[in-house]
């Protein structure tokens, strides 16, 4: 990899990582000192904690403790377990969150619950551009299900206006994934309990990084990404959350062993669980929890209004820089921090190229489709100094024309 | 833990072991020698291989990598890669298994998407007393879309006469969780075909087991577990296996974005994935795919007609040493050979009891409700001696009465 001469960030910068108080939290992350990583919001970095968890866990727990350890070690409770610990980050109860599966899986899950609460009301709507796995997943329950359920996708601007008699539920992803657009989620869950309908936030870009807060905005129904901000490893299992007030009025669709009030007892006729449980499938992946909950364990009893502050002032920061180090670069993100989650998006033609010349130069950001480069701003693991010059590297491409190589656009399987 | 004095096996049984060809396969498995694990049919024993496999998966993957990982060591790939690999194992071809999900969680595709090709056909048969997953995944399905499916279970001797103009699917476990029988692939197969409905097999209690032959026996769909004889770990991703001639005809209801045809394009509109592929969802867990590899890799290129002929053959010794040993203790399991899988099962009121008993001894198998003791026969890591002295242990367990004390009778809460 060709790496950028080292350049001194300057005194302003570094009094700033001095200062800072979430700078302790890097330590806890095994990352290459040389490296800027700037995609922790597509995979989070590795938690110097977890191999050392699943090599306990495969050697003692699975080798030694073999099927005992579902008793011994409490692999069953692990989803609840763990998604104790995720509802402290997200202002829900500890019962009303578990780990589980997929984010696309468990949203499945939420909008065929949806749906089944109210027969008269069959529409399912979302928003155009949303990160395709959502409206994917509404496609294929639209497909399944026929005309009881409907979807309807429509721009950010009619959304509110959109939600009428006829909505089910409304679907958004709380951070944009490519924009890094925030929705205010307690005026949009309002606006869709003032027509009756019900809300479900996608928070795979907010949590652990943002400070969400689902019961103080009345939210019905989320989802969310274990192997983002909270470093649970690539494919990590995911979350949902339902709120209490629901959870013994509704089922999930996908009702398989683990969710069964006595799943042991092996009976012919489903009961669901109560409470959350009832929303478990088959069999979760305990490798996987293990590894989500080291990620999980990171974030600890940390204060996440000051993670979500920190974030925000390192987008400030690469936007203040990247305007006066290259001012023709269209930011392609909310100007404004409060309408922002903790990524951005610049627009450019040879995104791609540019993206790989950077990634080249120990600059990890992505490329989104089709002409953004995205960049994220992990708080616990990006530092001040790292923002800064991330935007040097930047500057230094664009400039000198770097990226203009064959080998730069390359295409790979995954983007 | 109470160990049995250890007692010599009878030359014989020696003898077995000694010209057992597949007893190589022992030495790839962390086991504790003093362990008689018979339960490999719940959770597989650990291979050698797997720790380091995750280890170096984590660190240099994971932690090095980062993101990039996904192209550079081909995260992406694996679902397709570990999916031809147990296609081997069950005989399927390359392109008509992939690795993902849990089984109930591919139990719904398939269900769905079976329900999906004739609207005309309603009703998904199965038997009572199947595995619960399997009927608690039909049951949600039918509550979810309603009067167009229609579950139907009845017995095992009346299955086929059920099979009717109005079955859209016949949905069997091929080897019985508890009881051990083994259906006829070939012959229920054909007599689904012969009334227009599909098959569709779940093969848990089967692979890396039997010498299954999926396209052999015709079968259109199936599902199967990871975590048994496969040895991928506890809570490993499952697989499904579609026949190649369905694939570009049906599609999953569960259309997450990795079953896309251009994840990457980040498009509005699904486009299912041409083949297997979308069978995929959400994103898969890396970290569990790779100790299914691990798992599967053990198997590599073993002959499964004689992996399944030595496990048929432990269960025999076992039925034949248990007969002289306690004639009265009841085999809840078919007599014949051909017509079982590799675990029986035994029926005893003090079951559980009897279970804590044996465990406490080393011998680990399963209780199963209401009253049986279930052991399994994995033919990889289970010798003729580990059977013998397990009937032996069993033996003098019931004669003294041992298990008849309240510390085995306290119940956990996964038994």
């Amino acid at each position: 990899m060709t790496k950028a001469a080292p350049s001194a960030a300057p005194a302003r910068i570094e009094r700033l990582d001095r200062e800072d108080p979430l700078a302790c939290y890097r330590d806890a992350f095994s990352l290459d000192p040389e490296t800027i990583y700037l995609d922790g919001n597509s995979l989070g970095a590795l938690p110097k904690g977890t191999a050392d968890r699943l090599a306990r866990m495969i050697a003692k727990e699975w080798g030694e403790g073999l099927i005992r350890s579902w008793n011994t070690h409490d692999w069953i409770g692990a989803p609840q377990r763990i998604g104790a610990k995720i509802a402290r980050l997200i202002g829900a109860r500890p019962r009303e969150v578990i780990a589980t599966d997929s984010t696309s899986v468990n949203l499945f899950k939420l909008l065929g619950a949806a749906t089944m609460v109210d027969p008269a009301r069959r529409t399912i709507l979302s928003e155009q551009g949303n990160f395709p796995t959502d409206p994917y997943v509404m496609e294929g329950l639209e497909a399944l299900v026929g005309r009881k359920v409907r979807l309807r996708l429509v721009s950010a601007e009619t959304l509110v206006s959109a939600i009428d008699q006829d909505t089910a539920a409304v679907v958004l992803t709380h951070v944009h994934y490519a924009a890094g657009r925030r929705w205010p989620m307690a005026r949009i869950t309002n606006a869709a309990h003032a027509k009756g309908a019900l809300m479900i936030w996608d928070l795979s870009h907010s949590v652990g990084a943002l400070a969400v807060d689902l019961n103080g905005a009345g939210a019905d129904m989320a989802v969310g990404c274990g192997y983002k901000y909270l470093s649970g490893g690539p494919g990590a299992p995911a979350f949902l959350f339902v709120a209490e007030r629901h959870q013994s009025m509704i089922r999930s669709p996908l009702s398989g062993w683990m969710g069964h009030e006595a799943p042991f007892a092996f009976e012919d006729a489903y009961r669901p669980a109560v409470g959350i449980d009832r929303f478990l499938c088959g069999t979760p992946s305990i490798l996987g929890l293990a590894a989500l909950e080291a990620g999980v364990d990171v974030l600890g009893e940390a204060d996440m209004t000051r993670v979500e502050a920190k974030g925000l002032a390192l987008a400030e920061l690469f936007i203040a820089q990247a305007r006066s180090r290259r001012p023709g670069l269209p930011l392609a993100s909310p100007v404004e921090a409060e309408d922002r989650g903790l990524h951005l998006c610049y627009r450019h033609a040879d995104a791609y190229a540019v993206m790989q010349a950077l990634i080249e130069r120990g600059v990890i950001g992505d490329f989104r489709a089709p002409d953004l480069l995205r960049f994220g701003f992990s708080p616990l693991y990006v530092s001040h100094r790292d923002v800064w010059r991330a935007v040097e590297i930047l500057a230094e491409v664009l400039e000198s024309g770097a990226f203009d190589h064959p080998r730069h656009r390359r295409r790979t399987a995954v983007t």
